[in-house]
């Protein structure tokens, strides 16, 4: 299951059984672990519930900076950390990136930690 | 809601909406970041993992070490993240620590990133 490791977090939860059903491979927890890490910031975690309230759970990065009160580099490099890690996609148009949430993603995750 | 930061990670998930339901308040995506952040580790996800795979969801200490393949010292470190993040219990029985898995508390965690 060590590929797991070289895909996007929507693929992970396909793969794997819950955290707590059987015990997890070292390459799937290396794969696990590196998609908590993307989410384990209070920035991002505001910067993924603004995106999926916004209309079609897409957002402009200018219209992101104002709710987080931070600057617009800083937000930048929080919306590439979520959107290498499968989170969030970016579409240019014009002069702004647009993020929407990548549908199951979360999801995905989550499957992997509860025990339901 | 801003006493949640102050709270075991079991508590979390009883205050608050999904992440994609409602947009997150700053103290409610310290809380989620910083049980995330617990999380976010391999070796500590395999122990969660190995721990819940034990009988009655509980291991000792001793039992820890060989399957991740780090020594003591370390894999204690590991098992105090996870137990002062509210994952993990710690009881002593004699000369060993036994770790036992907080029913609900990946759950919690789950349920606040799920959209379903």
């Amino acid at each position: 299951m060590s590929i797991t490791s070289l895909l996007p977090v929507a693929d992970v939860g396909a793969c794997c059984a819950p955290l707590t059903r059987e015990t997890l491979a070292a390459a799937d927890a290396v794969s696990l672990a590196r998609s908590l890490k993307a989410l384990a910031d209070p920035t991002r975690l505001r910067l993924i519930s603004i995106v999926a309230a916004s209309e079609g759970q897409e957002a402009c990065a200018c219209d992101l900076t104002a709710p987080v009160g931070l600057s617009q580099p800083t937000v930048s490099h929080h919306l590439k950390v979520l959107t290498d890690a499968g989170f969030l996609t970016r579409t240019q148009r014009g002069n702004w990136a647009h993020f929407a949430l990548v549908p199951g993603a979360l999801d995905s995750v989550a499957r992997l930690l509860t025990s339901a």
